[in-house]
């Protein structure tokens, strides 16, 4: 992980099946699923630009909301930025799958 | 809107219907339905707690998930940490209402 990296959540809202399927594949080559419809993705601040120019070209800008959150530096993000109630199924900063 | 206030995101995965509604239901009491099982909650990071501990006497720890999400300071946190795509329906820093 670069040092740069920050922490996203991207959570979308999409009423049509084909476009929400269209939304998570891309959102899988950039991140991890961690709900339904919420993804985590480490990446540059820069490097989010190419990610939401890409979910622009799918979705419906009428009809679909897509809000993606800037939790600040990836390495801190865990302990600082996110606190998980119940099951979660994500890689924390060791490596280690919760599922 | 206090000078501590934090912006928080609260997400859930819920799959049964009685308690999702309750979820939202309690959420109500503490923020703004930004997505369908997405909450924006603007609070002290200690009044965070007691939302906390209320969403965990709902869920079901096995089944459900929630992740609550601190994105720092709620008076800076439309600009610097969160990007809409597509529409948006929330209250914005200066008190209006985007649908």
């Amino acid at each position: 992980m670069r040092q740069d990296s920050h922490r996203f959540l991207v959570a979308y809202d999409i009423p049509d099946d084909r476009r929400r399927s269209h939304m998570a594949i891309a959102l899988k080559r950039f991140g991890l699923r961690v709900q339904y419809s919420v993804f985590m993705v480490d990446c540059s601040p820069s490097h989010v630009l190419v990610l939401q120019r890409e979910l622009e070209d799918i979705m419906d800008r009428d009809q679909d909301s897509v809000l993606v959150s800037d939790l600040g530096l990836s390495k801190t993000a865990d302990a600082r930025a996110m606190t998980w109630l119940g099951h979660s199924r994500y890689i924390v900063g060791d490596g280690t799958m919760i599922v």
